[in-house]
């Protein structure tokens, strides 16, 4: 069996679990609580702001803990948005290929009287720093670009977009739920004003997340009610999780470069041997993108079936995101790097491990190749494309 | 050690965290894949959501997890008063004890042109249905009155109010935070369209809740993104948590009405105990609240140096609520029940666990007299009192 859906979720590591199930049974007392048991979770919950916030190079002070990944994008752009419209500004940047998080709120900011301006994303799957400085306007109060693009795994240019938002006064946000804990982030070196990170993408525990927003920024708070994490977000602390969360997160960055290397050798084998299949191309730089990440299209076949005959060999993996199953739209992000409907619903998306060995890798390659092989065979697509009805694209 | 503080957290269940352990190793896929342990994880989720539901007399469907009873609580009065607005409805009525979340939640509306009447807490903890049908207007689009309250404990006459509320076609909310596992609640027979649940508050896991809604009433999503939750909560769901607190939420609801009767037993025992402290008074309705709760006011006295003192010698109570904690004003719950802010700084809530012994109650009444009595000894307000420079009021 191999799980090669890290970028869905990935497997809480051991010492996570265990930080969990030793803090749920140990230190269950309510952070805001006077006594001693109450005190301790405090203790617990400020060590694991400091852990988190020292991995990125933040203040402690500058972490508020979320529900997740979603919610801190939420709330990231919900609050940029109203300082924005305190002082008259109501643009905000962002790029085609975000993650629904980020462009549904956007959606709804729309709605609400802001505009939106979504810089392209180029063949490479990357957005290019002039267009983002061409982009910002007089009364651009935001731009929101991910860190790592949660299907093709592309690494954006975010120290120089960072260092372009910065230099013109407007806010910079990124999604890095692809990025924390599988490539170095560091808020000061690539001039992030606000950032979100999901813990169950390091393996970390789900329903967990964090938002650091640089001192100053007042934050907004999408959760009313009592004043934990300083009144930016309401609900008892859950301890527990976000000990779990600095656990994992610690773990990762203990071990990040030497992972990230290692993992990338066995990306580039992926994707060496993938390639092997006609009419299949890689989606995104072969280089600028996360060391777990590999994206295909495959000419001629449906991604779903695909997937489901790929579970029937033990192999665990996604056309999208995990968040946009059961959708019958291909994907956004495919069509945003310009892949046609047709083939962008020929994608598979294999985000490995960084235990995957080179053996593991040859048989992704084996069973794709062959999966790929047989779908082709009563693909009335593919007919077309055999018989000179239809051309080849890829 | 005993821990009399279950109003503002619960030690989780062994068997739920024995779910959450088990589900965090094996069924760590995402509930929206589609390979096999994406779509076990989906079962459980699915299986979870049944049992919350069946444990309240609700159809699975009228169930979403949140990340908490502040969220839930959140989202069930935003979205009755967007759907009010559609109409041009936007009077909203709840009473002047509720838990910050649903009051700070009715400040914002209130600043977004909505009018929120609050009704009166009579001394004894309740509102009185009649004073809800008076307030009653025509575009009125939400009544939200908590089911117990997390201070005093007092129960309101939910089903009446619900009936009212029904009978006039306002959409009604309870937060029913502090009752869910604890008492009785069955959303059919009391009326209820919309209700709020924490699992920590129940011996589940921290970090979830879930939000009752009636088939038929749209939910605005508080997280805007992936589709989760069928479009009205996105982001990954924490199925390992959700789990347990199906988990724990069963356990209660099996046991309920055996350990309700035993605890409200352990409950009048220390009423009567604490009574025999002179001038001492409990907040709220002796019999009309949780089995758990007792809540006191003892005059001539400050909370915060009566836990710590209480800290001292094992025993972990509040003065109000732990969300509220480090807030230097007195419990708005104590005032709005008629108590004067000297009197209502003396406070302490003592919420019971099921399993505590007749010994146990003594040791806290033993102890709570010894403190009291031993802080008046240098209190500048008892000195007042006592030599009739001031009344005495309890």
């Amino acid at each position: 069996m191999i799980y090669a859906d890290n970028a869905a979720t990935t497997r809480m590591s051991d010492a996570a679990i265990q930080t969990m199930i030793t803090l749920s049974g140990e230190c269950y007392g309510n952070a805001s609580s006077l006594y001693s048991i109450g005190q301790r979770a405090k203790e617990v919950l400020e060590q694991a702001r400091a852990d988190v916030a020292a991995v990125i190079n933040a203040e402690p002070r500058e972490i508020t803990f979320t529900s997740g990944g979603s919610e801190a994008d939420n709330q990231a752009i919900r609050s940029a948005a109203e300082l924005g419209k305190l002082k008259g500004k109501k643009h905000i940047i962002s790029s085609a290929f975000e993650h629904h998080a980020v462009l549904h709120t956007l959606s709804k900011l729309e709605r609400e009287g802001f505009t939106v301006t979504l810089l392209p994303v180029h063949e490479d799957g990357l957005v290019r720093p002039e267009e983002l400085a061409e982009a910002i306007r007089e009364d651009t109060c935001l731009v929101t670009i991910m860190y790592a693009n949660n299907e093709i795994g592309t690494i954006q240019p975010i120290r120089e977009l960072g260092a372009i938002c910065r230099e013109r006064n407007v806010l910079f946000h990124t999604d890095a739920v692809q990025a924390i804990g599988h490539i170095s982030v560091d808020v000061v070196r690539d001039n992030i004003d606000m950032l979100s990170a999901s813990a169950h993408k390091f393996h970390g525990p789900k329903g967990t997340g964090f938002l650091y927003a640089k001192k100053g920024i007042r934050l907004t708070s999408l959760i009313e009610g009592g004043a934990q994490e300083r009144g930016r977000r309401a609900g008892t602390e859950n301890v527990p999780a976000i000990a779990a969360t600095a656990t994992a997160l610690k773990e990762a960055a203990a071990t990040l470069e030497e992972h990230a290397e290692a993992t990338a050798k066995k990306r580039d084998r992926l994707i060496a041997g993938l390639s092997q299949i006609p009419h299949s191309a890689l989606n995104g730089d072969a280089k600028k993108r996360l060391p777990s990440n590999v994206n295909f299209c495959f000419e001629g076949i449906e991604g779903e079936s695909l997937l489901l005959l790929l579970d029937d060999r033990g192999i665990m993996a996604s056309s999208g995101s995990a968040c946009t199953s059961g959708s019958l739209d291909p994907s956004h992000v495919l069509l945003a790097i310009g892949r046609v409907h047709d083939v962008a619903h020929g994608s598979l998306r294999l985000s490995i491990g960084d235990d995957i060995t080179d053996e593991e890798v040859d048989y992704l390659v084996k069973n794709v190749g062959e999966v790929v092989s047989y779908l082709r065979g009563f693909s009335p697509i593919w007919r077309d494309l055999t018989s000179g009805k239809k051309p080849f694209i890829l």
